[in-house]
């Protein structure tokens, strides 16, 4: 772990988690009381809006483009307001934009967090799903004040098995242990040693090297049609690697409203109007394909054009160019 | 499970929870905010203080005897005070005491519960492993007014899963949904598969008879060698079921001391001064005699008495009682 992240972790600096999602609601118990303020990426990780919220906490939404957090806003905001106790930022293939940070911002965000003396919870459970460039490393990493934070799960080895860990100064994870305590008592063992035996006998390197390239595949695929089929204005993001890839739609159209039309075909994506904490933005939405077979991905057996327009979709990106389509001339279709 | 709790819940009443111990984490997110109150037993399971009392909560200890908590002095609380938003009880085989609660409380708390709209966390996660006499219903059972939660898990299958559930009326068992997301998402997926697959292929009854029969052994041993060796000063329990003894030393005996006194020879139990959740009560400690190898239970090869005092001891009572001895005549020991 230490050799994927560039840290220097002992046994005194972990602490097992539920998941990675554990991680980030024990950071609310540690961290976070009423009032409290949470900068964040905008948009952010809905399911670590949730777990922070139920302490009591707001958030402010930091500008966040192709190369990760806007420095300066951040430091703006850490210079006008009070009460800041955490940062939240998901540098690697984020979830749900699926963009990852350049070289720079990490090593200014450690400056930053020294400087003002606030906690960073650095979310990385996507790491190890690189398609593409050589894996940067962690904001931890750069960490000299010990104010950083990293979590992470195993997803790598499964989905299910609900094991993750958090990462940190060894005086903070005592706290975190304290307060892991009161919320659960432990982990499942039998799935610990499941991985560790797992870990011992196998190669879990040349594990991640085999999931790796059925993902890159999808990616491919997704990114294919979508650059094939979808109209000019809808924007996309072509992750390096990571599970998801985000869609951006003209203002006007609700990926809520595209979603009830997909879902009578059966066919789910996530709308991320609630990625953004403080304002809802409707025209954007999240697909996941890690988790679709290559040929469900594209547009299947499309009589492409038959009648003079579009006539019959299937597949993914099929029915999500068909819902795109029933949105926005909804009078041009039956 | 509606068998052995005497109630009627379908799939809306409960959720599965990541152990017993996170129904009452979330049961303090779902009810619990700075300065609420949470009468419960005196004393009480030391990790539901360390749950609710990180939602700022704080406690009233009720009375309690070998019948349950006294229900008489729990009104008066419920009448005289504001805020009361949770009452948490362990009404078999309690955690530390092991003592069980008579027929009527129950009826009584559901009673109180619903005249001063107050939800109950009713802690049961030893139920199955009863020794003698026939289940009690559990307090669930009586509700009408849909203020009572009941939480368990499946130690009866075996422990380390940290697979447990929370039932209850299914509006709020909806909101335990929603804050739960926020935690950790979902359960392990395949500890519940294992699980499920065990209950289709096995019977989990026989499974619970065979280790109930091995508990019962331990519990008789424990209590024999009590009953024989301790000083009449020493006051215990005689549970009827579940994992724990309690022990009373006289007042002014601290349980942390001889604690310190039988781990020289690496031999552990838990001094309960902590669960009481206002004030400590140093001279009391829990035995759980449930992970005990009867014959590390009992005084071992003792050559007893043998210069006209005790002179060896081995076995867990054994040690206990020397240590008992260390601590009240320390000048005759070396």
């Amino acid at each position: 772990m230490n050799e994927r992240l560039g840290t220097t972790f002992n046994k005194d600096n972990i602490l097992v988690t539920h998941g990675s999602q554990q991680g980030l609601d024990l950071s609310g118990k540690v961290f976070l009381d009423d009032g409290d303020i949470v900068p964040c990426e905008s948009p952010t990780y809905l399911a670590a809006i949730s777990a922070f919220k139920s302490y009591g906490c707001s958030f402010i939404e930091i500008p966040t483009d192709e190369n990760g957090m806007n420095m300066e806003a951040l430091e703006e905001v850490l210079n006008s307001t009070e009460n800041v106790k955490l940062i939240y930022v998901i540098p690697t293939f984020q979830n749900p934009t699926g963009k990852t940070w350049n070289l720079e911002r990490p090593k200014k965000l450690t400056e930053l967090s020294a400087k003002y003396n606030v906690a960073v919870v650095e979310d990385n459970p996507y790491n190890e799903f690189r398609f593409e460039r050589e894996t940067l490393p962690s904001i931890k990493s750069f960490d000299t004040a010990g104010n950083i934070l990293c979590t992470g799960s195993f997803l790598i080895f499964c989905p299910g098995f609900q094991i993750g860990w958090i990462t940190g100064d060894k005086d903070i994870i005592r706290k975190y242990v304290l307060v892991k305590q009161g919320t659960d008592l432990q982990c499942n063992t039998i799935a610990q040693m499941t991985i560790a035996e797992y870990l011992k006998r196998y190669d879990i390197d040349k594990h991640i090297r085999k999931i790796v390239k059925v993902y890159k595949k999808r990616r491919d695929i997704t990114i294919k049609c979508m650059e094939h089929y979808f109209p000019d204005n809808i924007e996309f993001t072509r992750p390096e690697g990571g599970l998801f890839t985000w869609i951006e739609l003209p203002e006007e159209i609700s990926a809520r409203e595209i979603l009830s039309k997909c879902l009578e075909r059966k066919i789910t994506f996530v709308p991320c109007g609630s990625f953004f904490p403080n304002r809802n933005r409707e025209n954007t939405f999240r697909i996941n394909y890690s988790n679709m077979p290559e040929d469900r991905i594209d547009l299947g057996n499309c009589d492409w054009n038959i009648y003079g327009r579009f006539y019959y979709f299937s597949g993914f990106i099929g029915y999500l160019l068909l819902a795109y389509y029933l949105v926005k001339y909804p009078l041009n279709w039956s």
